[in-house]
C-alpha cells in the first residue's frame, strides 16, 4: 500500500506528551485564577456562520478568515455560510447577544479556546492558537471600577505562572484623544496620529517625530514635541504616576475624564493588593484603535522585553451593537498562550518537563500481576496517578522507563515486600530508596508529592 | 443600523454558564480518571490535511466530513485540501506514525477535544461534539492484559462521574468470528452476519432470525438458532461468565483464542478491582465491524437504557498503516461527552446547578470599597472564587444576585465588623447565618467547601 505522509499543516504547535503537560499546566494556572476572581466559563462552537463573524472587521482581518463547507455544501459549488472564528470577542458578542435574556448583568465570562487565522507562515506566528480571555460586560452601564480589576487578575496569573518579573501598564484612550484635541489636532486626524504613536517602539522615536511634522500631518514642532514628550510618560510608583498624571499640561472634558478614570484606577489597583511594582503608567499604549475607548493595558515581561506584550486589553463601549440594540459596554483582557508557550520555551524558560504520571508500579514476577494491580487501584483511589507495568520485562529497563518518561516514584513489590506487607520506593527525583508498610504508602506519597508542589509554587511566586 | 441576527449554526450544543460549568466539571472528571490511571495528554489541530483524513474512511464517513479554506484559497477557486477532525482516532494515527521515534512504547494517550461532522440536522444529532479518548498503542505487540486495563479506567470515571448504576459488557471479535467460522458462515458473509446481529437490539430477535434464514444469508435454521442463542449470552457474574464461556459449543483456532482472551481480559478486570456487578459478557456487541478485532466494550446505565452505550471502544490490529509501515497494534476507549451531558440533562440526572464562584464580597458602603478588595484578595489568596459587588447597591438586591447565580456564601463587611475585625457571613445553601473572626474566614469557609465536595463525591459514589 502507498503510505500517505504524516504531517499537520504549517502554523499550528503540536506537542509531544511532556511539553502539552507544561502547556497544559499553564493554561490550568490561567483557569484556576480566572475562577477565583468569580469569572463564568463560557465555550462557543468553532464555527460561526459568516455573516455573524464579518459584520465588524474588515481588511486585514477578513482576508484572514478560514471558510467551512461541508462535503454536500461543496458539491453544489455553494458559497460557504461558515467560518472558523479568529479571535473570542466576536463570539462573545453574539453569545451576549443571544442569551442577554438568560444572563445576569454585570456578566463575568471567561473562554479559554483556540482560535483560526489564515496568517502568512512565519515562524511565532500560528495560524490556530489558544486564547485566554476575560470580560465583564455591563448592561447600559459599567463602573470604571471593573478597569482595575483586570490587572488584579493579570497579577495573579503572571504571578502564579512563574515566568519572571514582569508589569503591567496601561494608559486611557480619552486622555490620549483629550490630549492631542488639546494640542488642535483635528478630530478625523486623531486615529491617524495614533496609528504613528503606537509605532512608537517599533519605529522609534525619530521616525515618529518626523511623520507628525510631515506633510501627511504638518503638525508644528512644538505640538509635535509635547505629543512626543506625553507617549514618553512611564510611571516608577503609584505616587510617581498620580504625579506625572497631575503634571499634564492637557485640557478639555475628555481629557479630564481621561485623567480622573485612570487616577481612580490605578487608586484600586493598589487597593485589590498589586503591588506598586507591577504596575505603571505608560502613555505610549494605544492598542486596537477602532476598538477601545477608554483604559487600555499592556503587560511585559522585564527580563524579555522582545517578547512584546503578553496580555493586552481594554475598555470598549458597545460589545454588540451589530447582533442588539442594547447599549453593552465592556472591559476584558486576552492572553495568547499557543504564542506565550511557544516563546517561554523558545527562551528556554519551561521548568524540566514533569509528567503528570506519579507511580509506576513495577512487575518483578509476572505470577504477581493481581497484586500490582491492587497495589495500583489503592495508589489510584488516594488520588495518586499511577501506571502499572503491564508485560514483563527487566526491572533495570523498568526503571529506566520511568527516568525518561518524567516519573517520580518507581514502586517495588517483591515476595519479601509482599510477606513483610511493605513497599520498596525509589524516588528518582531525590535519587532516595525507601520502604513504607503498605498502609503507609498513599499518604507517604501524598506528602512528598504535595511537599513537591507547594516548592514549585513558592519558587514561581 | 440593520442587526444580524445572533444566532449559532444548528447542531451545537452551546451552553449557558451554569450549565459549561456542570459540563466542564464532567470533563474534569474525565481527565482527572484518565491521569490517574497513567495516560498522558495529546491535543491536535482541529484540521487535517483532507488526503491524511480521507484515506481511510470511505463512504458515510467521508460525506460528513467539513472542509476548510482560507479566503485566498476560496478566491482561487482551489479545491480544499484541509478539513475538520471527524474523529480523534484518525489525529492518533497520524500523531504516532509523525512522532513514532520521540514516543514511548506503549504510547498511553488521552485526548479530550471537540470533533467535527456534517450530519443531518436532527435532535440529540450533534455537528460539533466533544469525544474524550484514550488509548495504549504498542510497537508491534500489545499484550492483552491491557484490553482489561479499559474497563477499569471506564468504572473509575463513571464511579466518579455519580450518574446511576452502570454495566461494561464484554465480547471479543475473534471468538464471535470463530463461532460463526465453526458453523460454516462463509468468511466473506461474516461481515454481512454481524452487522445483522448488530442490529439485535434495535431491530429485534424475530427480524434477525429471519433474515439469516432468508435469501441473502440462507443459514439453515439450526445454524442461525445458534447464532441467535449466542448472541443472547449475558453473564452475571465472574463465575457464570467464566462457566458459560466453557459451554459455548464453538471451536477453532480463532474461536479458541477468542475464549481464552475473553476469560483473561475477565480475570484481570477483577484483578483491577472492578466490582462483578459491573462488568459482564455480552456476546452480541459487534462494534465497528471493519476495525475491530477482538476484545470489544460498551457502557450502559442500567437505569437508562435508552441512552444506549455510553462508553465504548475495543482492540484493533494496526491503528496506523496507512502512514507508517510499522505494526501499531492497540487498544482503546471513547466517551462522547457532549451527547451524554445533553442525554444526563434531557433524562433530568444532573444536579443542581453550582456556580464557580464560591463567596460574594457584598459592598454595604461605597466608601468601603478598598476593605472589601482586600477581604477578597485575602480569599482568593486563599484559593476561594470571589466575586466583589463594584457598584453601590442595596445590600437585599446582592443577595437576590448571589443566590440567582448560585453562590453558596455572601460576605457582609460592615463597619461593627470591621470594629471588631470580624465578618458576617450567610450560608445560602444552609440557610444559615454566622460570624467569624477575620483571622479565621478563609479557614472556615474552606472547612466547609470541603465538606460538601466530599458529601458530593460521596453521594455520587
Amino acid at each position: 500500500m502507498t503510505l500517505t505522509p504524516a504531517r499537520t499543516m504549517p502554523g499550528v504547535l503540536e506537542l509531544l506528551p511532556l511539553e502539552q503537560i507544561a502547556f497544559q499546566d499553564m493554561l490550568d494556572t490561567i483557569r484556576r485564577n480566572f475562577e477565583r476572581f468569580g469569572f463564568l466559563p463560557v465555550e462557543t462552537p468553532v464555527m460561526e456562520f459568516a455573516d455573524i463573524l464579518l459584520t465588524k472587521q474588515g481588511g486585514e482581518t477578513e482576508r484572514q478568515v478560514y471558510f467551512v463547507q461541508s462535503t454536500g455544501a461543496l458539491e453544489q459549488g455553494e458559497k460557504p455560510d461558515l467560518a472558523l472564528r479568529f479571535d473570542l470577542t466576536v463570539p462573545l458578542a453574539r453569545y451576549v447577544a443571544e442569551h442577554e435574556h438568560e444572563l445576569g448583568f454585570p456578566f463575568r465570562r471567561y473562554q479559554m479556546q483556540r482560535v483560526y487565522r489564515g496568517e502568512r507562515a512565519q515562524r511565532g506566528r500560528f495560524r490556530e492558537f489558544y486564547q485566554c480571555d476575560i470580560d465583564v460586560i455591563g448592561k447600559d452601564s459599567l463602573s470604571v471600577r471593573y478597569d482595575a480589576e483586570m490587572p488584579a487578575v493579570i497579577h495573579s496569573v503572571f504571578r502564579d505562572l512563574g515566568i519572571g518579573p514582569f508589569q503591567i501598564q496601561l494608559n486611557n484612550r480619552k486622555l490620549m484623544r483629550g490630549y492631542f484635541e488639546s494640542l488642535g489636532v483635528a478630530s478625523e486626524q486623531q486615529m491617524l496620529v495614533l496609528r504613528e504613536v503606537d509605532k512608537l517602539d517599533k519605529r522609534g522615536a525619530d521616525y515618529v517625530r518626523e511623520t507628525l511634522t510631515g506633510p501627511q500631518f504638518g503638525l508644528a514642532h512644538e505640538a509635535a514635541a509635547r505629543i512626543m514628550a506625553f507617549v514618553e510618560v512611564r510611571s516608577t510608583s503609584f505616587d510617581d504616576a498620580c504625579a506625572k498624571l497631575d503634571a499634564l499640561d492637557g485640557c478639555g472634558e475628555l481629557f479630564e475624564q481621561g485623567r480622573a478614570e485612570l487616577k481612580d484606577v490605578l487608586g484600586l489597583i493598589r487597593a485589590f493588593g498589586v503591588p506598586e511594582s507591577h504596575f505603571a503608567l505608560n502613555l505610549s499604549i494605544a492598542r486596537g484603535l477602532d476598538y477601545y475607548t477608554g483604559t487600555v493595558y499592556e503587560t511585559h515581561l522585564l527580563e524579555h522585553p522582545q517578547i512584546g506584550s503578553i496580555c493586552s486589553g481594554g475598555r470598549y463601549d458597545n460589545l454588540a451593537g451589530h447582533y442588539t440594540k442594547s447599549h453593552l459596554p465592556g472591559v476584558g483582557i486576552s492572553i495568547g498562550a499557543t504564542r506565550l508557550f511557544w516563546q517561554l520555551r523558545e527562551a528556554g524558560l519551561l521548568g524540566p518537563a514533569t509528567s503528570t504520571v506519579q507511580v509506576l508500579v513495577t512487575q518483578m514476577d509476572e505470577t504477581q500481576l493481581p497484586a500490582y494491580l491492587e497495589l495500583a487501584t489503592q495508589l489510584r483511589n488516594g488520588g495518586i496517578a499511577t501506571e502499572v507495568v503491564m508485560e514483563p520485562g527487566k526491572l533495570a529497563k523498568q526503571f529506566k522507563y520511568a527516568d525518561r518518561a518524567g516519573i517520580r516514584f518507581v514502586v517495588v513489590l517483591g515476595s519479601d515486600e509482599i510477606a513483610k506487607g511493605t513497599v520498596a520506593v525509589k524516588d528518582m527525583r531525590k535519587q532516595d530508596q525507601f520502604e513504607v508498610p503498605r498502609t503507609e504508602l498513599v499518604k507517604t506519597l501524598r506528602v512528598e508529592l504535595e511537599q513537591a508542589a507547594a516548592m514549585a509554587r513558592a519558587g514561581r511566586g
